[in-house]
């Protein structure tokens, strides 16, 4: 889901990998406990990691999708149902749960900012494109919880999650108002998504309802 | 979801208004049951208010979408869900069950029209436009219950509601076949639904299975 | 959801008939197990029905769907759910088991080579196109499962669906990549699939987890 004119170095290659693994890996553990077959568990890590930045591009009528000129991506996600799926358990044992919420900050962070600025560039009003951010970020988890039958976690446990991609894509968007530097503004925001997150995490923060 | 067509008077303003808070209020409810977060709140809402329109753009492939180039309506869903939300209990005591019904009639029969009205426009043959005036009529709330985990009321609680709206498309279709005045054929099948909706509320009809 | 290629012979409209059938059939069933209505009968068919190949256009930004240039299949649905749904606990007894697992075989072979054939004709990458072939084949399950409030049956009975679809669209794109003649491809992977699922399904096969 990442947008194009991020620099092609590898450092946004590896996070890059590292945000659709992350997405694809809570798809698994997921479809795992709803003891889902092979195909279930493919499809559910694949709605996961491209859920919500496919939903954006058809709500912005773009195409192709990211995965479509990417098949890499897919062809990774079939290979790991394949062979890693399995291993799901014990890879849970192996990773920490704090790598897994590492790895989630930053693939949130990285996916509601490539949204927003996806939307900006499609010519959206302000507030729309950092609701557009806000649904690359969270709205491949709220389809895996769909498909798998649940209420969208995202929308019920009263941790701030979507909360923190909002306040980064308004980081984003204040700073592009203002003149601040694309890159700049792209990396500082994303961090910052998953800074916020992180401290949330940390602290257990919770809204009221 | 208000075509364009529409003559941009005040009455319609306030009826376009009425109808998405009723969508939202809608989702407001149930996600609360559903002892949603603020998150939850404010997506259920909007998914309510906008699902139905948004799903028939997406099938006819009509850009920008309603709520995109009239951002104003999502920035009121979610100053309500901020504040409103946590009123809603006393709401429901103030507001009366008949002013719910009798403005989400309203909204129905706005929704409807708007539609099929919509898809005549873009060419659509004449039963698939009848389809897509009910579509926009009732998978706002379709999406909610899909979203909050429950097998969609419209689809099961054997009230009239979608067959309302049906009715009502094929009054403005035959009227607009016959050479009626677009603005007369819209009011009259629009007023037409709500009324319809009224009385089978009122007599608490049911169709058979 | 048969691409326009195929020769609008008699034996391929009947097999178009029959797949659509099946599809509703499917919708039909399982919406009087969930008790709905009328209006959700229609519904939860015509989504069976056609859900999968409307899916699979969306992604591909292709229009006009296949349901809105052939609106007699929209009609025809609509006229079973009017007067063949109340019988529908009769005709499961008139109808054997064995003649609807024939029909749904043939189905999945024809919407998932129409799938794969359509996407390889809007240019996708080859791992995408026979992901399209089985989208076709079986979201509209997928769908039906989702608005009744199940996990998705495809995903979790373990039996050789989805993955009957996908070796038989590989087959059918190897055959493409090797030059074969295209109407041959098309048929004999068609009928692959539809063997290869009758073979799993005689044969009681499952996939471990």
């Amino acid at each position: 889901m990442m947008p194009p004119q991020l620099p092609p170095g590898s450092l946004i290659k590896i996070i890059e990998v590292i945000a659709i693994l992350v997405g694809a890996f809570s798809g698994f553990i997921e479809a795992r406990r709803k003891r889902m077959d092979l195909v279930g568990v493919f499809v559910v890590a694949f709605i996961t990691a491209f859920g919500g930045g496919t939903l954006r591009d058809i709500l912005l009528d773009k195409r192709p999708l990211f995965w479509v000129s990417h098949q890499e991506y897919a062809i990774l996600i079939f290979v790991l149902a394949l062979t890693a799926a399995p291993l799901i358990q014990h890879l849970r044992q192996i990773v920490s749960e704090r790598l897994i919420v590492i790895a989630d900050a930053i693939g949130l962070g990285m996916f509601a900012i490539a949204g927003v600025a996806e939307a900006m560039r499609a010519g959206m009003p302000i507030f729309i494109a950092s609701m557009m951010g806000v649904i690359t970020g969270i709205f491949g988890g709220v389809m895996r919880d769909i498909v798998c039958n649940e209420v969208p976690m995202v929308f019920r446990d009263g941790k701030p999650y979507a909360i923190c991609a909002f306040f980064g894509c308004w980081a984003y968007l204040l700073q592009m108002h203002f003149g601040a530097e694309h890159d700049f503004a792209l990396w500082t925001s994303a961090s910052g998504i998953t800074i916020l997150r992180l401290i949330c995490w940390k602290f257990d923060m919770r809204l009221g309802r």
